[in-house]
């Protein structure tokens, strides 16, 4: 029997507690509300065929050669021309997905122990992209905008251990659904520039709004001091792993050789299919579809919540875009013990306490509104309700 | 003007110095034998486009999706069946180009200063790939058989010194050429199992071997003592980023979470494409092509070598297969500074320092025999020795 011994950071790595969950309950006759798939109808399937074909016979050997580390020339520029803000594309990173941009931005700024700020809860993958640089994640106060600016520049230490960066997500959040306000950002983008910590920006969802004008990203509010990360894996389809990081020039460079040691380039053969796919506007007509989309079932949900949860102290978060909302249940109730009684009844969520990077909340949950239909999110959301009366008694 | 501190790896990491190389050489009129490029004439064009269409026709939204960290189950079995050992797919883990497999196999075995083994020289890349995790790369003495047993087992190390793992190339190595024999394979897989350290089994290039019986890899010899990494990247195209690790079980479930972390997963559609391409048969049908090609363009460039070299003191491998050979110059000659020379004669090399982890030796160099058809082949050879008698004038 061998005895190897492995890296320190071995032992802080785990398989995600939504990955977990997932598997105990995508059974049969099981509502899903925990995973966090884009509906797969809203994949441009055709849109995807056509690409592929015209690639191939026009590109021939050159879109399955390798390429750069940086990106393909075209889509870096695509990204930077359909961005709400002056984007050089040669800041423009191509990443195999943004779960990709958070390993490198962890390679690049963390240290063992190094401290990290992280929003309360925040985005679970995050938390574990992070964890193998072994950081110690510290979580800042965050209300319905996100993360309280003045417990940001308490939390954020000082020489030695200044905080290396914040990590935020200021549209839609995973798992809370809250958006920052125009005052927060502005005020916490004034706050990181003044104590020098960098930001950084995850923004897989901010396309998928519902209603109201969208408030400009961090990024736009102060370039250099901000890592922004995009995604099309919301917009287009997560199966190409297809996201772009958007650098400030005095890091960029470090973040093209994390990239290259990483995996020395993403597919050359999906950054000209999805080049191809944006070509002549198709994004600003497809992204409409999937707001139509996405908007009714947000709407059902909150239907079916105001209907079913009368009575029961639940209150839930009106996110005016992406893919989730957060239940907070009564004090006291636990998520991770109401799930087998949901499973039981029907429908399954995943509990809040993962996305927490210490001193978790326990009664809290995510629900995703996006991959079930109209009509079986109000009887997932009525099996909610009914287990929730059931674990009260 | 940001001050950041960054992770002390970062300092560490650098880009490629072959990179470098080509971003110099890389222009018009000059043949360069610098780049590792696959032939891109032997890019089977047609079947993936005929592949992308079964797949999105067949499969549709499901092609596009979130999947599986470990991989496709269907692409899983087929690197099973296409292996020369008796493989269970369950220990089977899709990758992102091999090149992911590298960073994977750093990150789970490698702490801050551990000893890692390698061949001198060794491939740049994995150098590349473990730097980030800030580790003391061994080079163990080698011949033209590779790694010394006997020097593998004087730097093995001990106690909390004792090697993390030892990275071998036994087939065509990059940078030399060279192949570990049947009694060398078997000498250092007894010795290892000795010791108690894991080999890492590099073999992208396996599959094209122009002449003689391949010897068993070391994991068929003890599949619970070796990781073996695969690509799809020689054999079918590098542009759609496929590898794969066949690893123990000891420490698969370690890979798969730090592969979570890193990536989610490699793309869905990449890997439907790739096995149904793989379909019937068409690795057994495709291989012998590109070996036929680059066994041309080997024996044009031995026969270039032995016509053009005579009496200039310069030495080389004779590889049985694979893409590159390794060329020593007489003593006292550098390659980095004979590069210029052979550039404005108008061929390129790559300088083989780079490929030592420390120590290296300066009269050495890298041709590639696959991107350059034979009539170039015989201009370049001439070009570098012409080079080669200016250097010694």
């Amino acid at each position: 029997m061998t005895q190897w011994t492995l890296a320190s950071r071995a032992a802080k790595m785990n398989s995600s507690a939504i990955r977990e969950i997932l598997k105990l309950t995508d059974r049969p006759g099981i509502i899903s509300m925990a995973g966090g798939l884009p509906s797969p109808q809203t994949f441009p399937i055709s849109a995807f065929q056509a690409a592929c074909n015209t690639v191939l016979e026009r590109d021939g050997a050159a879109a399955l050669q390798y390429s750069t580390t940086e990106g393909l020339p075209a889509l870096r520029q695509a990204v930077a021309d359909f961005l709400p803000w002056d984007v050089d594309p040669e800041q423009v990173l191509i990443v195999s997905g943004s779960q990709q941009a958070l390993d490198l931005i962890g390679k690049i700024f963390l240290d063992k122990d190094s401290r990290l700020l992280v929003e309360r809860p925040t985005y679970l993958g995050a938390l574990q992209a992070f964890a193998p640089m072994e950081p110690i994640a510290v979580g800042v106060a965050s209300d319905d905008q996100g993360m309280l600016v003045d417990d940001f520049a308490a939390q954020a230490g000082s020489g030695a251990d200044k905080a290396r960066f914040a990590y935020v997500l200021p549209n839609f959040q995973n798992p809370t659904g809250r958006t920052m306000s125009e005052e927060r950002r502005q005020a916490l983008v004034d706050k990181a520039r003044e104590l020098d910590i960098p930001l950084v920006e995850d923004n897989p969802y901010g396309d998928l709004r519902f209603e109201g004008e969208a408030p400009l990203p961090l990024a736009a509010r102060n370039p250099e001091g901000v890592l922004y990360m995009g995604s099309f894996s919301k917009v287009l389809a997560p199966g190409l792993r297809l996201g772009f990081v958007v650098a400030p020039k005095s890091v960029y460079g470090k973040l093209v050789q994390a990239k290259q040691a990483a995996d020395l380039h993403t597919p050359s053969f999906n950054q000209r299919v999805v080049a191809e796919v944006m070509k002549d506007g198709f994004l600003a007509r497809h992204i409409p579809t999937i707001r139509t989309l996405y908007k009714n079932q947000r709407d059902a949900m909150l239907a079916a919540l105001d209907q079913e949860m009368v009575g029961l102290g639940v209150s839930w978060t009106r996110p005016v875009g992406g893919m989730f909302l957060w239940v907070q249940l009564p004090e006291g109730m636990d998520a991770q013990k109401l799930l087998p009684l949901a499973v039981e009844r029907g429908m399954a969520f995943v509990p809040g306490a993962p996305f927490f990077p210490g001193n978790p909340q326990h009664n809290c949950l995510r629900l995703s509104y996006v991959t079930v239909p109209p009509a079986q999110i109000a009887q997932g959301i009525a099996a909610l309700a009914a287990a929730i009366k059931a674990y009260a008694q």
